[in-house]
């Protein structure tokens, strides 16, 4: 591990802290707005908050990882000689990223043919976009990071075009009272997930030691809770607005508010 | 223990907190999909999400054994002298396998008394397949492993029958919209059960050492996943689905929306 100094190493634990509670938090209030929205996009909001119940397992596993890389004797802080696993993070993205993808087909209420095959289609590439990202993340080598990090940018970039030109004729057909927000998530999902390649490359260009380990370590943890949390809040009131709006145009059928 | 290399440590041990993340994700996943079926179909969510509650139980057990097996100090590692506990997993499919079969019985909504007969009949022959592979699991010796790997395979044969032959009237009786999901269910059970007979001959084949350790407990994993938290997710569909036909028949009766 890099020397890191106690106050840079507490910013982190903190940092972690924080998202633990925001995640718990945002899995129960996902969970518990299923019994308010109808039966179609319940669906939803179970996929919204499996992603932050799996981030808040993941960041239990970090915390403690973290906590055990140092070893704290008054001010002085020294590495314990335990490293600390940051292949954490990308377990929980392989599950997390692909499902946060289908979140945003399943409240677009798509017919189950599209559903089907965008939702395989952006899951696979972003498990593509994570998987080749890890090598870069573990190597020490400059050439070998900005190779990975490059070739990792390509299902990214891919994911990006379907998201705004491969959805685009879907949002045309969105009713007019949620197109606004399914293209603010469409946006929040480009720019957070920006964060994750922009963080990768701290240490690459020039920050070293415990000033790179910290930048790492607290941009991802924003990246995730912007990507997960904030996403999913959109994610809700999308599932809301729709039911909502169905319930009113037909009351008796695919609207019902369902009960519990 | 056998010596393995860091790496290869850090390996299984990513592979085993996915295993559980990704398994207690499946549970809720399933449990909360409850509300979305008919009645009849609650009960196969319920099993479908016991199998992945029971693996996520023994692989937080796994997980815990696998790090105590071994001593990491700095790059260096070697075994702690407190053996690995490979009899989890075989607790784990005592429990499990039976259940796995019932789960796709119960979704097929045959009579009760098929219903019943099939569970017990393909229970039992699971049952007999993990408690003759066990013996050949923890022998040293090859001829010994051999022989209950062989006595181990002759249920799993009855149970690739059954499946095909024996379901097969039933299965021929099924919906249209859903005979394709329960043959997909049925030769996942088949192919990713064939795992794991080629893991287990991993080390009877030459694999020796740190390579042949990792190769089987990722292997295992990897199985685990696809026939539990994969087949589980065929089962839900096929329950969403169904419940969706049988409402739309007959709105009144056997497909209502259940709550909760």
């Amino acid at each position: 591990m890099s020397s890191i100094s106690l106050d840079q190493f507490q910013l982190v634990y903190n940092a972690f802290s924080f998202t633990i509670a925001a995640m718990g938090a945002a899995t129960l209030f996902f969970w518990l707005g299923r019994s308010q929205v109808s039966d179609y996009y319940k669906t939803a909001l179970t996929i919204t908050g499996l992603v932050t119940a799996i981030a808040l397992y993941h960041y239990i596993r970090i915390f403690d990882s973290w906590s055990a890389a140092y070893t704290i004797t008054g001010l002085k802080i020294e590495p314990s000689g335990i490293a600390f696993n940051d292949a954490y993070r990308y377990v929980d993205w392989i599950l997390t990223v692909p499902l946060l993808l289908v979140e945003l087909i399943l409240v677009m209420r798509l017919s189950r043919a599209e559903t089907w095959s965008k939702s395989t289609r952006l899951g696979l590439l972003a498990v593509a976009m994570i998987v080749l990202g890890y090598p870069g993340e573990i190597s020490a080598v400059p050439s070998t990071k900005w190779l990975w990090w490059g070739l990792a940018m390509l299902p990214f970039i891919w994911i990006v075009y379907e998201l705004f030109v491969g959805l685009g004729k879907s949002i045309a057909s969105q009713p007019t009272e949620v197109r606004g927000l399914i293209n603010a998530a469409r946006w929040l999902t480009v720019i957070s997930w920006s964060f994750y390649p922009v963080v990768f490359v701290f240490p690459m260009l020039g920050f070293s030691g415990g000033a790179a380990a910290t930048a790492v370590q607290v941009g991802y943890t924003v990246a995730d809770v912007v990507a997960k949390v904030v996403f999913g809040f959109v994610i809700y009131l999308i599932a809301v607005r729709r039911s909502a709006l169905e319930e009113a145009a037909s009351p008796d059928k695919t609207g019902r508010m369902a009960p519990a």
